[in-house]
């Protein structure tokens, strides 16, 4: 990785520009090393993060109808593609982990900064925007890219017989307050979601009340 | 994963339409255990289509301007993030895999047909569509996607000290045949490449000749 990190260990005569640039896309590899609790529907195994987003933009280029308000599905991928690149430095917080969320913002502002300052001046501004504008959902894109995130961790815990809502005594009323945002970007999916919610009760995955 | 992707275990009282598109989103998590040839600059183990498709969209979004023609940047997003869904069933074939190479086409239109019946008709239409687009490379868009497929894989051999060129006896005539047409989607990323192929000859991680 340091033959590409490392400015000096690039072709010398490249404009500084590109060399920043190569050197971002080399550090951001480690978004594939960054594990979230939810397995995969193919394979017994965690998710990764770079897994993760790249799902997410697939949901959103097939379900982007579903949106409240109609959406940029341009610009909801790039949110969905960047939202976790954060988690590299500050690690992947789960809904379900009280003491992880009390300084999650503090640590994911840190590592944005480390992070986006790798880049030339013009884009650390861009990614960081980018960032900003899916964390504080005022955006018809950010609310429905975040119904994404929400979305996508529940599909692959149903599709896996509960999966992690089982073993982690996650309550019907817990898991509701976790992702009922999902309806500030979509009001059709959050019914699907409810009805999932109702499924999953009724096959003990998820502990009623 | 039979859950999702069986409609009858689906819940019973939401549109087919929806069925059918949360079937595709589930049976697409195939994608993430498709592995390529190619290692992680971050991990020791080799990457996944997933991630690659991930990686390749940041690349998109940090080095567009150096397209040879103006491209829409969400067009070339969703080209790069859907290309290699045909390889779930088709599987990945390697720049080096002269035997595969034959049969690629076939294998993957009947991928294609097969993966995306899941989708409604409409959907239908636009994967294809996107999947065509990116294989005949007749667009800006298209020429630029397939630049970032290429050039990626160089970037992760770079970062570890060669990776797969070495050991399969990779010559820089070979290489450099395989990637050329990084050019036709972005002379001054081609440039940087055959800086990159030079650092390696020299460091013994390339054949010469």
């Amino acid at each position: 990785m340091e033959h590409l990190l490392d400015p000096a260990e690039q072709p010398q005569d490249i404009p500084v520009r590109l060399t920043e640039q190569i050197a971002f896309i080399a550090e951001i590899d480690r978004l594939k090393t960054v594990l979230r609790l939810s397995p995969l529907l193919a394979a017994d195994r965690r998710e990764n993060d770079a897994e993760h987003s790249w799902h997410l933009a697939m949901m959103v280029l097939v379900l982007s109808e579903y949106a409240n308000d109609p959406i940029d599905v341009g610009r909801t991928l790039k949110l969905v593609l960047t939202h976790d690149l954060v988690e590299i430095y500050a690690g992947d917080t789960n809904l379900f982990d009280e003491e992880g969320r009390k300084d999650k913002q503090a640590r994911e502002q840190a590592a944005a900064d480390r992070l986006f300052a790798l880049l030339p001046d013009d884009q650390k501004q861009t990614f960081h925007s980018l960032w900003r504008e899916f964390e504080e959902a005022r955006t018809a894109e950010a609310r429905f890219a975040q119904a994404m995130d929400r979305l996508q961790p529940l599909l692959l815990n149903f599709g896996n017989e509960g999966g992690t809502w089982r073993g982690h005594g996650v309550t019907e009323s817990l898991i509701r307050r976790r992702t009922s945002h999902i309806a500030n970007g979509s009001r059709r999916l959050w019914d699907f979601t409810e009805k999932l919610f109702a499924l999953g009760v009724g096959r003990g995955w998820i502990t009623r009340g």
